[in-house]
């Protein structure tokens, strides 16, 4: 009986070797599902065998029983024996370090490349990831939600990040997904700005670009607002509503069957007829799952075609050096052929405290 | 004139290419002082280079005007021009996948592994550095001083990992330096045990083990206590003493010059004489830099010399499953030949709240 799940099986009949072996965090919970830091996988045609230490073992075996995926202690030393009735070993190249590669061929295996195996089933989520990356979603708007109330004047950047940090922790989250952007006023025109110490103050606005995770899987949102309205914002909120306009817009028109290219020029398009084309300075998306950025690419290059069980984001921004930036940023997927976002419950329109 | 410091001249000289080439987040941050998800770094014998995207590349000029390191605003890509000019490049095998080493011996290189040359760098760490993980240790534990009031009957582990994060964040800390471990009871016996929803009964034993990131650098410590006294906690209390006793017992007569095993030793020999050795089932440390596990180790097959300036955990800790856990890890560095413990703020004794 092949006891390999329906996943499992297509990644290995598409990489090819006669099995699969696996060193990377992020490839050892795909396969078994099971958060570990040390360890590897192997997969051929009958089974998955997931080899963890001491600490892992126990609560692995567990949480594994009856998902026909076997638990066996050791280490990597374990490897050259376990992998000896083998000829051909898939490795994903791109994550493989050299040394591991020509150990491998040393102990006599022809290696081939599983990467682009792995990276072919992984861009199409399951309904259980998707549920994943939902909860991810739902945990980050509500917590987004209970922050705003608190933000007061002379907070800094770092007290803000923290506190909404905590309001995901509290509510389920393993963790952050990335390090929270938390940028107020001119800060907000860095797009990878590094959240410090700057106070608060009356009619800043506010970018926050975060996310947490939920069995592994990421969400990414970025909401821009103002604290207070000093009367200054002219500029902020027109060119605030273009790319609010440009954000929704790929979410009405992006259909599945399109180019990442395609998708990047909805929003770049209708920033460019607003004259605010030179301002949009990075891509339109970029894929979530397990990691904070993976396939598919929405960027003006990216032949990527997009289909139903992807998901990425829909973050359009503008930015102008020494003044502001804006990005409203949600984590998407496609159902159906069309855009579905995960953000349901916080606002888009302009939010001022 | 030599542009390069004496600490990137040292790396250079001692892995013996023409230049030095690396893509890796923490070697990057290492040789520039810069934090960046992207981009690479040149050394050769007049200079550092660090190639990085508009993202960040303006913040770099900013941050490392001075320093003597070139930025370039660029991406992997030119890679290929700006190796060109040498024939032997050194770039860490263990952290560099398969292709990009593929790509370097394409482009006509002879490649040489740097890897030695940076642990030998990393592993003793300079007065900066120190400070660095001496402040995210004094983080941690105020953190943890301020959060002992906090800790109520019902709470969730989550929630109280949830807290003591958000008190290390608001106290400037970038995140965690690795995903926080509560563990409530007996949940305390496995030593990588994942923190979930148990909530917090009277009596119970709480094992914490946390650390945050300042400057990118890490801490680590772990504090087991009591919430309430039950009165069913003797061979808990008993266990105490002797773990306590193993983790003071290093910090007195570890010296500069013994190895990881002989350091190992002391704790195990003294867990040993007490009955307690097979509950002993890990290592006594691991170093603590830039990441979270680094060299040296204290295992009792480690070979590694312990030197002045060398950060490393004390952690001896005992496991009964389905009973209790018992850990207590302070972040230590070796200073005048002794060990110097940064934790010098939280409680040693057992605290019962």
């Amino acid at each position: 009986m092949d006891m390999l799940s329906e996943k499992l099986g297509k990644i290995y009949r598409e990489a090819g070797a006669d099995v699969l072996y696996t060193t990377t965090d992020y490839l050892r919970r795909y396969l078994t599902g099971f958060p570990s830091s040390d360890g590897f996988v192997l997969v051929d045609g009958n089974g998955c065998t997931f080899v963890t230490d001491m600490r892992y073992a126990e609560a692995a075996q567990k949480s594994l029983e009856g998902s026909g995926i076997q638990v066996v202690v050791g280490t990597v030393a374990k490897a050259e024996e376990m992998l000896s009735p083998y000829r051909s070993v898939g490795v994903p190249y791109s994550l493989t370090p050299y040394p591991e590669l020509l150990q491998l061929q040393r102990w006599g295996h022809e290696t081939v490349d599983s990467m682009l195996a792995f990276k072919n089933a992984m861009i199409i989520k399951s309904e259980e990831e998707l549920r994943s990356i939902s909860k991810a979603c739902e945990i980050a708007e509500d917590a987004f939600n209970a922050l705003l109330p608190e933000i007061k004047e002379g907070m800094t950047e770092t007290e803000v990040a923290a506190l909404l940090e905590y309001n995901m922790r509290k509510r389920g989250a393993s963790g952050t997904s990335f390090d929270t952007i938390c940028a107020f006023g001119a800060h907000g025109s860095v797009p990878h700005y590094e959240t410090g110490n700057t106070k608060l103050k009356f009619g800043d606005a506010i970018l926050i670009d975060f996310g947490c995770k939920v069995d592994g899987y990421c969400s990414d949102i970025t909401r821009t607002f103002l604290f207070g309205d000093d009367g200054k914002h002219g500029d902020f909120k027109k060119a605030f509503q273009e790319v609010l306009a440009a954000h929704l817009l790929v979410q009405e028109t992006l259909a599945a069957g399109m180019t990442g290219k395609q998708a990047d020029a909805i929003a770049r398009e209708s920033l460019q007829k607003a004259g605010l084309g030179e301002a949009f300075t990075h891509s339109l998306g970029h894929g979530i799952g397990l990691n904070i950025h993976e396939s598919p690419n929405l960027s003006p290059r990216s032949e990527d075609v997009l289909l139903d069980g992807m998901v990425f984001s829909d973050e359009p921004g503008v930015y102008f050096a020494g003044e502001f930036g804006i990005r409203i940023e949600d984590s998407v997927t496609l159902k159906e052929g069309r855009v579905s976002s995960f953000m349901k419950k916080t606002r888009k329109d302009l939010v001022i405290l």
